[in-house]
């Protein structure tokens, strides 16, 4: 086990004890699932005891909810900073810097995206309103780009929902097959999702004309 | 638990008992992952005693290694049907032909291409390397077309590997996200796709000049 299975930005503020706690129960998931993990099993891959757990966390389903909301909110975050109202470039340039630093991140952190991906459906209700809330404002913000883009005629997309549903789905998918002794690291994956998206959405630098681009 | 889970052609041969054991195992693996479901809950959801299954399958592993062999070689011929050395079109048309084909797939199987999918990690030895060669076969064919297309000039791609990856994995996740209660069919999510990947490909046809195709 080891610390990098969670991405640091989205846990410092846990504390020591939490951050044990979530790594620990982040490895019994991607190894066995969730259901066949029992609190007992993450206390003591977190050096504590049951009682200890229970201190910080009500329930298993609590630890996941609490991966899956900070996953989740550190991906929201990316979208928002590379989207935001005063960052740089042409709606095409800001998408394909968004596609790569989401990309990036679902491959540097495959395997706590891979739980927070498969196991939505053992969420807690809050927890499940609070992910499925974060999914909905990363969606929007990149099809509201698409949009923009899409209006001023920089891309040429037809159904820009389903476009932008499309887009993220190749972006989250990179945490299932990414394999970090492969050839390629996140950065790689990231340039080449970059371009492809670029070409989805019918913009110019990604289309055909450029075929150095790709 | 209904028998539209598995794909029927896919499985057709099985015999009727093996048939409701592998519904009933898809079903239970879906709901509460691999891990967490017993010999004991598919014998019983299958209407027979643990004993009655073991006649059938070795183990719960043997019953996952049934289901995802099968899984994918259907997929499989769905590629070796679409780019068959007889089947007509350009290397575009048979790549969007392709890419619809699989991507209808995955929407109408998506709950046994989640299991598939998710519990790769689960199947014995034996399983495993049969379903890593099929993989690998369904890449290689998809790679061999969109390297024919490069080398024709219809399609424009700089690493076709890499590409194929992008393309397979799009199609793919389909089964993570798509929801029968939504508002687009199987097809009309394939058709969509076959457009955005002759994009993605730099085809001449999935070009920005021709916006109406998107």
């Amino acid at each position: 086990m080891t610390a990098q299975r969670v991405d640091p930005d989205a846990f410092v503020e846990l504390g020591e004890t939490r951050r044990r706690i979530v790594d620990a129960a982040v490895e019994a998931f991607a190894d066995r699932g969730f259901h066949a993990t029992t609190t007992r099993d993450i206390a003591l891959a977190a050096g504590l005891s049951p009682a200890g757990l229970y201190v910080h966390y009500a329930s298993k389903a609590a630890v996941l909810g609490e991966v899956s909301r900070r996953g989740h909110e550190a991906a929201l975050r990316l979208v928002q900073t590379a989207l935001a109202d005063d960052a740089p470039g042409s709606c095409a340039e800001r998408l394909r810097g968004c596609v790569e630093t989401f990309t990036s991140w679902h491959a540097r952190h495959h395997t706590v995206a891979r739980v927070v991906q498969y196991e939505l459906g053992a969420l807690d209700g809050d927890d499940r309103a609070a992910v499925a809330s974060t999914r909905r404002a990363i969606e929007r913000l990149v099809e509201a780009e698409v949009r923009r883009g899409v209006g001023s005629g920089e891309l040429a997309v037809d159904d820009p929902h389903a476009a932008t549903r499309a887009v993220l789905s190749l972006c989250i998918d990179v945490a299932r097959w990414y394999d970090p002794r492969g050839r390629e690291s996140p950065d790689d994956v990231a340039a080449l999702y970059g371009r492809l998206v670029l070409r989805m959405l019918g913009a110019a630098t990604g289309a055909r004309a450029t075929t150095e681009d790709t």
